[in-house]
Parts: C-alpha cells; sequence; structure tokens
C-alpha cells in the first residue's frame, strides 16, 4: 500500500502555482492503482497553530521536569506525526513568500521536527524517515536559479532540505518553478514564456516522479 | 517622542535565549526617560494568525480585480502595519527553531510586507521606513558563526535582512548568541561558558544600542 501524504501551503486561491503541480503528482500517484493512497493536507484551508512551546522540540521521554510539568498540548503534534510516518512520500508544496517558508509550512515543520522522535537523539540512533522520498514543489515569484545574483536569497528550500534530508534522512526531490509573478509584475512581462515553460516541465517532471516513486 | 517596537518570538516560557536580551534593549530604552515610549507585541502569546490570502502581499490598489472581489480580512494586517509604521526602531526577539524563523515571527514578515504600502511598487517610489533601525536579536541552540562548517545554515537574519534591510530600507543591527542548548545537550556541555560569555556580551551590546538608538 504505497501511501503519499500531500501538503500544499499556498495562500493564493485565485492563481496558486504550487498546487496544480502538486495536483499533477497526486493525479498522477492514484493513477498508479487503488492500492496508491493519498492523505491531503492543505496547510491553508485547516492552518496547524502555532508551535504552543518548545517542549514539543523534544520527544516525551526527553523533557525536563519543568516540560513535563507544564502539560503542553500535543494533540495536533501527535496527529502530524502519525500523518508522516504513515507516509511511503511525502510531497510538499513550498512557495516562498518573502524569501522564506509559508508560516503554515513552517508551523508544520516545527510541529514534526522533534528530536527523539523522527530526529536522532539519546536513545534514538536511527532515523525512522530514512530512505523515503519527499517531493518539494518550490514555487517563487521571481528568479533564484544557481549562478543568478538572487541564488543565494531562497531560504525556502534549504532550510526544508536540512529538515527532511539532513534531520530525517530522507531522499529530497526539488522541482522549481520561478518567475511565477510574470504574468504581474509590468517589468517582468518579457519572461512569460519562460514562466510558462518551467511550469509545463515542473507538471511532467512531477508526473514522472509520481511513477518511479510510486 | 522615540518610539520602540519590540517584537518577541521564543515559545520557550521557561528558558527563553532571546527575551532576556530584548528585555534589556527596552529596559535601557525606557531609562532614557518618559518620553521613550515602548509597544510590546507578544507573537507567542498573542500570536497573529497565518496569512489568509496572498491578496494581502499587496496594497489594496494593487490588488486585481478578483482579489478585491474576494474581501479578504485585513483587520489584523492593518493594525500590524500601524504598529509598524509608527516605531523609530524595531526590535526582533528571532530565534532560530529549525535553521529558519519561528511561524509567529514569519506570520508577521508577511503581514508587514506589503507592496505599495511598506515596499516600493507601481505609484509608491520610496521606502517609508527607509533610515529607521530594525534590532534583530538572533538566538540559536547552536553555532553558525562566519566561517564554521555550519554558517550557511542559518535561514533566520539572511530573510529578515531581506525584508527589514533591503524591502524596507532599515538599517539592520544584528546582536547573535549562539549554543544556547549548550546546557541541555551532553555533546555541548564543554561550550556553557562559551554560551555564558556571548549571552553577558548580547546584553551589554543591545544596552549600547539602545543609549545610541533612543
Amino acid at each position: 500500500m504505497p501511501h503519499l501524504l500531500h501538503l500544499d501551503a499556498s495562500v493564493d486561491p485565485r492563481t496558486p502555482s504550487s498546487r496544480p503541480v502538486t495536483a499533477a503528482f497526486a493525479e498522477a500517484w492514484r493513477g498508479l492503482g487503488a492500492d496508491h493512497t493519498v492523505t491531503h493536507r492543505d496547510l491553508q484551508a485547516d492552518p496547524p497553530p502555532h508551535l504552543p512551546d518548545a517542549a514539543l522540540h523534544w520527544a516525551p521521554a526527553l523533557r525536563t521536569q519543568a516540560e513535563t510539568g507544564a502539560e503542553v498540548d500535543d494533540v495536533v503534534q501527535r496527529e502530524l506525526l502519525a500523518e508522516l510516518l504513515a507516509a511511503d512520500v511525502v510531497l510538499v508544496g513550498a512557495p516562498m513568500y518573502n524569501w522564506s517558508l509559508p508560516s503554515t509550512l513552517k508551523a508544520w515543520v516545527d510541529h514534526v521536527h522533534v528530536l527523539g522522535t523522527t530526529v536522532p537523539f539519546g536513545e534514538l540512533t536511527d532515523q525512522p524517515l530514512a530512505g523515503r522520498t519527499a517531493v518539494v514543489v518550490s514555487s517563487r515569484g521571481a528568479g533564484y536559479a544557481p549562478g543568478s545574483p538572487t541564488a543565494g536569497m531562497d531560504h525556502t528550500v534549504p532550510p526544508l532540505a536540512l529538515v527532511l534530508g539532513q534531520s530525517f534522512g530522507m531522499t529530497v526531490e526539488v522541482v522549481t518553478l520561478e518567475l511565477t509573478l510574470a504574468g504581474r509584475v509590468p517589468a517582468m512581462a518579457d519572461l512569460q514564456a519562460t514562466a510558462t515553460a518551467q511550469r509545463e516541465a515542473a507538471v511532467a517532471r512531477v508526473q514522472e516522479l509520481a511513477r518511479t516513486l510510486g
């Protein structure tokens, strides 16, 4: 039963860039057979709360006495962790807003990056998610291609790669579509054809990834 | 009437690292005289919602017809913008969580980074916040000093510097305290004295900054 966790975080209900691409992945995944199941968590429609307490950075057994005594609310954390750990593949719609993650996606990250639970610490020496794949669909309004003057200004994909790749041990596949503001910003008008080509290439790439990973 | 906007975002109510430093700045600021006023916005105690709609990235006059028709809720945005624009100095407690911003602080950023309002676009050609100062108190559990192998893994300060410095035109002063997990992580035990020295240096630095800026 290959299972997909599909996360979306775009806050644009009218002209989203990442959502059509993640939807294409999910559709291709489902097309592989009835045993290819999907959990879709829309972080915008049903936003996770901000992390309520730093104690939740740690597995229950690793919390200090003061933290344990605080009886922090971990209902959301347990739900998000169960969903993540049940997934064979994690698909993340990750639009760049103001050079970093949407706050909803960051709240998700802060709930699931847990020392001693998903990240080795203390008695947990292996990575429970090691070897699984995360597909990050990175959409951004302008261009941040490697080698361009703005390349270092992307603070969306790198922290996701640290969490999903380094901490969790997942294989991280990044599918990028840039220049998504080309149709809106007058100074970018001549980039519209490039943006369209990138969007089409991104859809083709995730369809291929779904077939490979499913 | 020099006015300070003081933001805190730490989610650790027991052993915060950034809060004592921002508090030292605010105390020094108030000590300059009764005319040195402070608005304290605790993003953890009173968290801003996630940005409800991408239309809020744009000033009302720049929104598309579809966005205008959506009648998005901008009450929080207007309140946060008024608070920011009224400040002579902005003090940001910015702990690093999982290599990037707390989701509460990102939600604040996404509400106040507005093309045509705080950021030049269209008819707005100047930066309303140009020349003012932002003091960013960056606390992080491990070490990310320039030149260290982990230097490039800080995705907390760089996006703040892009928003506050590049987009808003503010002068950004960064005060860093690192190794804040030295007292908790066994492998970091021998770094506790360094962490203490950095904390004390950070307090001294913000007291000096308050006197200079106030």
